[in-house]
Parts: structure tokens; sequence; C-alpha cells
């Protein structure tokens, strides 16, 4: 239950065990192609999107966004907490101008916030983050970008610890840039950025970019065409063995469905947030508008979060460190997200009950997986 | 047979079926602190080197060597194909100058032109390509930094084709920064650059570096210490699954001993050299110094390079297409490295003799298996 | 949870991952020395037995204990459901002479029954089971052995549902023959009967036995000695894959610790019978020293024990059948064994708190998982 | 290159990692089912064919023919070496009578010779060895059923070394009982031996036969009939994991078409032998029409044939010893099936130049390799 690399089903695993497959090989070719294709539906977006898998994780497909950035743009960055504030610290390298509007740790930035700002000012791009991987506080980005489609250019999204779990509609919320890693929701070991750009936003791709190389989206583009269309092409060598579990987990996506997808991150989430608030803790996320499917920081009052992190490891259970330098040392978190079932709500209690009861919790044992078993029943 | 992905010995590709470990976990620390210190006996560097695993592969080590320089430096780039003008593409994306030495296919630049080139210019950086993966060329390290060491600031190596095949000695060359990929001659899937870099070279990362966000290796350098002493670090999630196959790579190097191992690289290459010229082809290196143990270049005379690839495919042997621009459509690429044994250079012959004399080229079947067979007796 | 081949720990099922390891490889030849010194300590034997690991499961390792009879002799079976029974029916095969000592189901034979059994007749082998998979009921082998040990000639333990979770004392209980089946509590698939046999046990393996060819331990005695040795030896074909994830197996074993793991076993299944009990429901084992570590048979009220199986299923659960004839369409059976925790059993009867209430039993939901809570806290 | 288990794909390994799958799953259930059904095409039988597969190999599948035999049958074993002598060590151990036709070392019994033995003396059963893995010699089975087909009432035939490498066909040749085992040709790793019964087989399986439990194929005959019909069933273990391991193995012999993998074992198998005699070396099999497909016996000059098996594994190869006491000393026996290529072929061949000049061997190197490529071309 870590917030990434996250457990990892072994038939996933094993689809990467190829002794050897080159990048020239047709296997790899069609799994790329697969891939790809496979990409735009995820992220609910059209043929008119471009979908790119490049080598690296959430955060190098983040700074790839630079790729639609020249000299002297404005960009608002929407940050709810780490990672918001990592849209910052990216575009800071560039020669760009970044303003960013902040929530408290546990809340979101409102709708209507972000609206006020990009109407005293032109932003060439705005950045939000689905949901926020430090606090698992989720934003409403349909009610945001409803607000302010028509009055920026382009509209990135940080889907990281979303898509795969969380409704995404590229498309129909108009974001131009909607991005993921391969080891979060997707559930596949880390090694892949994977992104979809509308053709405004490919449009951007150009020479006058203030991207560098590797991470350069217009270094990519014909190289995802042509790969998509079943023809090799190189640029850089793309993470081969990767490629080959990522169909696999599509493969197994599209085999319990999209949809019934989100409705299991829904109900292991909602166990887990039942059993949390039965033993008496607090969520980091402040209202249930701003829970997500994916992660639950969890405040303790006694234990220290860390000593927990260790004890529950004894017991079979990995969870994630808190990192908002708000809450330093009052909270843990809760990864569930890739795949994970009802059974792992249970366990995750089970063990944090037991482990919280034996470090000064006023825990009653056994109400905790009773509150997960009613949501579940 | 291919320059890479490379084949791979399945021992480490299960090592990577790891279902849920963590970033946290101890297992991963332990796996990365292992590598760390691995990678300095691998580059010949010494405790005064600063070892790196990063996400991606060799070309985006290549580019955070950006993390070195500062606006307004010169930089050298020593190029002997296509692999070495990508230095030059990086470099063009960040505000430093650039100038090139470059050879004729086959060839490599003389260690006295790289002298005359630094006498008459004071550069901050020079970088050189060991072996080019696009011809297999191999330039004389050694020779060239004896000669330059003095006279410039920086001095990298891109060591992608030769880590682990070719002999390394990043120390005794005083070489600054010498980097490779983890799918080349290691033998691991793609996923992970690895580089060591000198003390001074580490004195040059800092804030006012042109280097961006991800691949700057200011943001990795302290998390790479961390884990090399047994703490938990982050800044972006590295290759976890990657990092365990990478342990056992170098647990079964170790067994092997670097040295042989080099010996098992020269005696493959040697013997697929012998095949080649006892079927009348030449090889792209034009003199036995600029032989190189991993990568031969096969210009055929009356086939077709890319039918030649196909066919062979259906032999059970998978080449690499020539891609080097001056040469284009008159030859292929033999890759030799990771955990080839002098078996796979009398197959890859035998293969060849069979379908080239298909394809109209004046072969003598059994001759070209002979001479790889005199070559190993 | 089945009853076998129980869940297998993947670290377990890749050691099995050898592309080409034939029987007299080196490799091999170790890989069973290890494993059959290690046998001798899982069974609590010295080094007066001789281990056997041969191919097949239990039955076969059961039949293979007519290798120490010959024409005419009487045999004593001692049984406490279908797998005790199946000794009878084995012995019916050969011209020996059979007698049993029937339990009621949930019961087991009393020791002081089989000491007048062996009173008033002269058996030249009595046989037990230490733990009757029908049922999970427990035989108490040493009390057995104390009372008949001077007045039987051979006596043997069918271990199959208890070595590697129950203790286990061939040497101090004074048992010629115990055996066991790769696929139950050692944790590793099916394929392998092993088998330790005291020196008298060996001392009866002749020309003259009523066994047959392949399960005949005479054929198999020397090639179990040479590979001890470290020598190549051959009868037939070993499952040499199975052998590698034997020492696995065995290795993690030892980490673990032998009594560590039977602590482990009576732990899980302690929090399994509290929440079977917390829900109402009856254990077919009648009474507290008949449990056993490994295998948990439920009597339902309301539900239709087949329905429950397929019902779990859905839920991420796998449980076993009702096997007894005595108790058909009554009861399902849960194995606990091999590489289960604490967790397993909160999930187990978290799954089956919401099944059973689904089909009508009167379950209070999280009164079962407060119960399993409470064993481990 | 060993005789079994031979080398194995690696697709078909990986098919066996499952953790969590039982006996009872609906998984193994359809495995099974498939299993069966494909075995009937591979053995050439049709409907009327019951197969079976049971746990063990190729030893305790002959040990099941048992099944059809009652007290004082008599049974004709047709030998051309140790295993077609096994048939005889096996029957002994029942109560049926056993005559022998025995072949020289190379040779095979002679079709006229077995039709003058069965006019002489009315046997219940004749046995035959398709391929006798100790020598690598052939038996002409259709010859030999034409001439004596209506002279006996059952034909076994082994076809441990045959099946999946050589024509089969069980029903055309009016073969009772065709078997083999996983390991051999079928590439699959040792754990089961597969058979098919003729309807005039199955009747003869009753209470009262001769064999003994385990092996007594009456009592799997209605498992094997339920799993392939899809219900679950159960008399002992079945090896799980294999099960699905030969799935794989059956899917991939059908995507290569079974006439298309004998014509690749013929081809490699002719490279061999080419190769081994340009080196002046005796082939076991004295004549064409006794070579196999499968295993080539090496007769060697100077060489000791048990250092040339040590010297080639560090060579990277593994060979099999030569075990047919006539030829004690000396020869090898070089294994060809399951999934070699004629690149096997070349590498084997190469190997054994270099070893075999290296220990005195009047070899001329390069010539075998180039007359297993002339054969190739």
């Amino acid at each position: 239950m870590h917030v990434g690399p996250v457990t990892i089903d072994y038939d996933i695993l094993v689809a990467g065990l190829r002794g050897d497959t080159g990048f020239t090989s047709q296997e790899f070719i069609d799994a790329m192609s697969f891939s790809l294709k496979y990409l735009r539906k995820l992220m609910g977006a059209d043929e008119t999107y471009q979908p790119f898998i490049i080598p690296g994780g959430g955060t190098s497909a983040m700074e790839s966004v630079a790729s639609v950035l020249r000299r002297g743009d404005k960009v608002l960055v929407v940050s709810n907490g780490v990672f918001g504030d990592r849209w910052k610290a990216i575009f800071n390298r560039y020669s760009v101008a970044v303003d960013v509007l902040k929530a408290n740790p546990g809340e979101y930035v409102k709708p209507e916030e972000v609206e006020k700002a990009v109407e005293e000012e032109k932003y060439s791009l705005v950045t939000m983050t689905h949901v926020e991987t430090s606090t698992g506080v989720k934003e409403p980005i349909g009610e945001v970008t409803k607000r302010i489609r028509d009055k920026v250019d382009l509209i990135a999204v940080d889907g990281v610890s979303s898509v795969g779990a969380e409704t995404v509609k590229a498309k129909d919320n108009q974001v131009d840039i909607y991005l993921t890693a391969s080891q979060k929701a997707i559930g596949v070991p880390p090694g892949a950025g994977l992104l979809v750009l509308s053709e405004r936003a490919v449009s951007r791709l150009s020479e006058e970019s203030v991207a560098g190389y590797y991470l350069n989206l217009k270094n990519w583009v014909d190289v995802m065409r042509n790969l998509e269309e079943g023809k090799g092409s190189y640029f850089a060598t793309l993470p081969v063995h990767l490629i080959f579990m990522l169909v696999k987990a599509f493969e197994l996506m599209e085999r319990e469905g999209l949809e019934n997808r989100i409705k299991r991150h829904e109900r292991v989430a909602k166990g887990i947030r039942a059993g949390i608030e039965s033993m008496g803790l607090d969520i980091v996320a402040r209202k249930p508008e701003a829970y997500s499917n994916t992660v639950t920081g969890v405040i303790v009052k006694k234990a220290n979060p860390s000593e927990v992190l260790k004890a529950v490891v004894s017991e079979g259970l990995e969870l994630a460190p808190g990192v908002h330098p708000a809450l330093a040392g009052k909270y843990f978190r809760i990864g569930h997200m890739g795949w994970v079932n009802p059974n792992d709500a249970v366990t995750t209690i089970a063990v944090l009950e037991r482990v919280l009861k034996r470090m000064g919790e006023p825990i009653n044992l056994g109400e905790g997986v009773r509150a997960v078993q009613n949501t579940l029943a």
C-alpha cells in the first residue's frame, strides 16, 4: 500500500521477461503501437491527441511540458502541495515567468480562485495536479477548466496519482496535456512517463521552445507517430522491457473495464477511510469532495509516523511517509492504487489497528475492520 | 547480437520480479548502495569519485553533463559519428558554445588533433566517445587525456558502448565524467544512466548551471550519497525493479572478474571480425587500432542491409541497422556485448554466411565459421 | 487458503526458472544434496535416517512404503478420515493383510485403542496420519508411538499436512518412516514426495518386497546416497526444476527458523478458528487437542458449501471443498499452511463474513474479524 | 543439448509462475482439458483414444501400462537398449511372464523377428521403444505393427524420445498405448507422464489388474474424463504448475505446426550427424534407417567421453553420458529435441570440434561446422 512503485501483479512483471528483444524488433514496435493507442483511451482523449510514452517518470513527464513553452512565457501553477510546487521548481530552471496559487495543506485551490487569476493575467500555460500525492487531495479538474478554458492558452494536468483510478477526461475537459507515470495507478514498475497532447499543444513543439534535448517532445513526436503506425523509429532508447509490462497492464485494464477499475479504487478508498475514521484518526484531505481514490493521508495523535512505517513492515504492510513540509512529523500516507482490492483495505486497517494500539493510540480493536466490512458488505 | 538492448541473461531479468518493493524499502536502499559502490569499480574510479544512477539511458546521462556547465562556457566535442554528434545537438539546446572535431566514418579523431584544438582555445569541457556505437570505432581515451589533461577544465567520456567490455580507467586517465547506460555492455534492460563524477566535476554542480531539473545532477547528488550510506532518500522515483537487476548483473560481473569479462568480449569480437573478413566483407572501422570489443559495422557488397536484418531474424539472429548517414544503405551492425560468448560468434557468422550467400554475396560456405573456430581454438 | 497446492511465494517459483539444467549438472546435484540433508532436519531425523526425494506427491510417497513390506505381512492402519483410509486402499493392491482402526469424523483414534490393537495382533507396520487433510484433525503421534513402539516392527506416519507446520520428531518419537509432499506446508508446487527412513526401515528394502518398480525405494536408495554425496546418479528422471524451488523454500525456512515457522502457523490457525467460532459456525475437529495448524474444516448452517467456494473466488479467496463422505455437503475446508501470515487470517475471515452473511448465515458483520484481531494483538 | 530435461524455452517456464492456483480452480481445469485434447492430436490418436496426464515421467508412464495386465499374462518386450530392457525390469515386479527380443547395440529388432515371435507365442502385450534414448536408435513402429497387429492383444509404444519430434501415428498404426514424458521432445520440465489408450486398452482397466494404486490408470480414468469435460475431479494431486507450462508448450507447437516441428528436428539432426561424420567420428546407430531426430550417440576414438562432457560444459554446452552397458566408456550422447534450432547444431559441432581436437582426436578445425552449414544452406 505504497504510493509508488505500487504493488505489482506478477503477470505484469513476467511480461517483461524478454531475453532478446531489441528496439527494432516487430514485437516491440507492436507493443508500442498498442500502448500508444490505449493511452488515448485511458486519458479520455481522442484521435486529435498525440500520445507519448517516454523514459523517466512523473517528474520527467512534467518537465517535458517545457517543450510547449517559449522564452518569456507566463505560467500559472495551481499547487495543492509538494508536487504542485514541483511545477514551479521545474519552470524556474527555464526562462519563463511563474506565478503560483497555493492551497492550505489538505485543501485545494478553488476553481474561482484560478478563474480570478487568469482573468487578471494572460498565461500561456496553467498547470494543475489532479491528485496531489503528498496529501491525497483531489482538484476538481472539470470545474476549473470550464471556468478558465477560454482565458488561457494551454492547460496541463499532472495525473500521476489519478490516471487509471479516477475519471480522466482530457477531451471533454479540454485539457491540452494530461500526463502520468507507469508506477502509479497503472501498476507497472517505474520507468516511463506517459502523456497525451492536444493538437494545440503539439503545434507549440518547435526549435524555439525552451526545452532541452532528451525531454523535448519535439524530438519524440515523429518516433511516437511511426511506432503507432507499426514502423521502427529511434530517437533514444525506450524502456523496451517495461513496454511489454505496460501492454499486459493495459490488457488487464481492458479486461476489467476502465469504469469497473475506477469503481474498485473507489470501493477500496472508501473502506480505508471508513476504517481510519472509526479508529478516531484524521484524514489529511479536509472535506469529502477533496478525497481521492488513490492516496489517503492519515494524521496520528500519539504515535510517531516514522515508527509506524517501520512497525507495519514487520506485519507485512508497506506504507509511505508524509512529505508535506507543513505537516512534517504528523502524518503518513496510504497508497491505494493499481491492483488493490477490498482485501487490501481490510488488511491495511487490521494491521494499523494493532500497530497503532501498541503505540498508544486509543484504538478499540476490531472497530476499524468492522467499519471497513460495513462499507464492503 | 543487437547493439542494445542486448540479449539479457534470464537470471538478471528474474531479479526484477519484485511485486511489492517501494522506494523506501530497505531492500531497495541496499541495492542502490551496492550498485553505486560497484559502479566506481566498474569505471576504474576511486572514493574521490561520486557515482550516480539516474533514470533514463545514455542520452539522458549525456545531457546530465550540462549540470557542470554555466552560461557562456565553451565545449569541444570530439566526434567519431552519430553519437559524437549527439553531444553537440544536446549542448546546442543550452546557452553554451560548441566546437566540434569530426572524424571520417570508420576513423577516429587523432589525439594530436584534440591536443591542437585545446591549445588554440580554452574549453570548459571536452567530450569524447569511447566506442562510437554507430560505427564500432574506439577512441584511444588514455592517449588523448595524456595530451590534454592540463589544458582543459573538465573531460567527459561517453562510455555507453565500452563500460563493462573495454578497459575503463576514469581515475588513471583523469577523466572527470565517465558515463554509460544499463542496456549495453552491462547487460540489463534499458532504464538507467550511470555516471561517475570527479571531485572537480561535483564542485561544478550549482544553482547557476545551465541544466534543467530532472537531469540536473545537483538535484540527485545528496540522494546518491544518502542511498550509498544506506539511508532512504528521494528526489524523483528511481527505476526500482531495474536496480535489482543491476545488482544481479554486477554480482555476475564480480564472479566472472572484470578482466575476464573484457577478455571474453575481446575473444568474441576477434572471432566475429575473423569470420567477417574471411567472408570477404569489409569492417567499418578502418584500422585494427580502431576496432572495439562491442560493435562491428559490416559493409556488404551485393546484399541490401535492411533485407539482411529481416532475413537473419527468421534464422534466430537479431542484428542492428547501420545509422551513420555517410554510410547509409551500405552496412549493418553486429553488437557483441553483455552476456555474449564464443558460441554467439560462431552462430552469428554461420547465419550470416547462409543468408548473405542466398543474397548473392560471393560466400564460400564454411569459410567464415572455420575462421571463427581458428581464433577460438 | 487452499489445502494444496497452497499459495506459493514467487521467490520460490522463480527459483525454478532454469532453462538448461540437466540432471547431470553440478547445480542440480548440489541442489539435491542440500535438499536431502535439510529434509532430515525438517523431519526431526538424524544421520541414521536416509532421506528420499522422489517424483510424485503424497499418495506416491505413501505407496512407496510398500517397499518395506513382504508378501503376507500384516499392516495396521490408524485412520481418521479419507487419507487414513487411503493407506488401506493402497495396501489392498498388494499381497499383505490390512486391519483398520477408524475414528468418527472430527475425532482421532485414541492412543490406547492403537495400543490395544497391537497387543492383540503382531503387525509388521502401523501407519498413522499426523494431520488428516480431510478433516483437519491431528493425531498425537508421540503419545501413540510411546505406547506401541516396542510392540510393532515398523511405524510410518503420513505428515503430508503437518511437516513444516507442526512439530515433527521422527527420531524422538522413533518413527521409521515420515513422509510428506512438496505442495503442502513446505509451500512448493506439487511434484515430489519426501521421506525419511530409519535404519530399520532401510534394512527392509529388498528384492523380496511387494513393491513395484518406480515407487520402490530400493531402486532409489543408492541414487539418494550418491546425490547427497555430490555425485551424479540416475534411476528415473527427478523433477529437476522443482528441486531448485525446494532449495529456495528450505533456505527461506532456515532463515525464518523452524520453530518460528511452526509458531506462525499456530498464530494464523488460532486466528482463523477464533473468527470461525465468533461467527457462530462449528469446526469439524471436535476438541481443541485435535486442532491442527494447517487445516480447519468449517460446518455451515444455512449456506451451501459448494456455493460458498464459488462466491469467495470472486472476492479473491480460494478455499477447498469438504471431502469426508460422512460430512458430505455440510462443510468446506480452509488450508492455512505454507507462506500464510496473520493478514491471511484477517482476510479469510473478512471475506467469509461477507459471503456467508449474503448466503443467509446469521452473521454479525465485524465480529469475526474483531475476534481474529484479538488473537493477533 | 541434453537428452532430458532438455533446454526449455523461458516462455514455457514462466507460464508456471502461478502463485495461487489450486487444483480446484477453473484455470487449472481448463488447462487440463486443453492439454488432454491436444495430447490426442500430438499422438496421432482420435476421439476413440483416452488421454492421460499423470504425475511422474517416462518410467512411471511405462509402469502404468501394468494397469492393462492381469496375473499370468504374457508380455513380449522388444528391446533396443537400456530403456527397452526397462520394460522387462518393470514387468518382473508383477505376476506376469516376460519374453525379450534384444537388438545389438546400435541396431533395432527387425520387424520380421517380432512377427516370428508373436507367431510362436500368444502375447497379451507387446512393448516397443520408438526411439531408444540410450543409443538414439529408431524402431520402425509402423512396419512392426502391420505385421503383428492381428496376432497380439495389445501393443504399447514408449515414445519418450519421439513424441513431438518424430511422426507418431497411434491410430493409423493401431497402437493401443503410446506414452511419453514432459521433459523430452515436448520441451517442458520433468514431472508428468502422458499417454493415450485405445478403447481396447481402456477396457482392460479393472480391479483385477496387477497394477498398484498411484500408477493404476483405473484410478485416473474418470478424473481425466471429468477434467477434459471441464469438471473438477481428484484422485491424487496433479503437477498443477507443470500443466500450465504444458499448455504453453502445446500452444507453441500448434503455432509452429506439428509437421514443421518434425521437419525442424530432422534438419537439426541431419546437421549434427553431418558434423559428427565429417569429424571422422562414428554414430552409434549403425544405419541411416535407424537414425532418430532426437538423440545421436557419438563414439569417440581417443578422447574419454566423461572428460568430453566436463570440457564442453565450460564452453556453454551440456551433453549427456552414454549409458548402454555394451558401449560403456566409448560414447556420449547429443540430445537434439524440444526447442532446438539449426544454430544449436552449429554451436554443438563447433564446441565439439574444439574440445575433441584438444583431447587428441584427429580433427581438422572447421570441417565439422562446414558440413553442418552445407546441410542447412
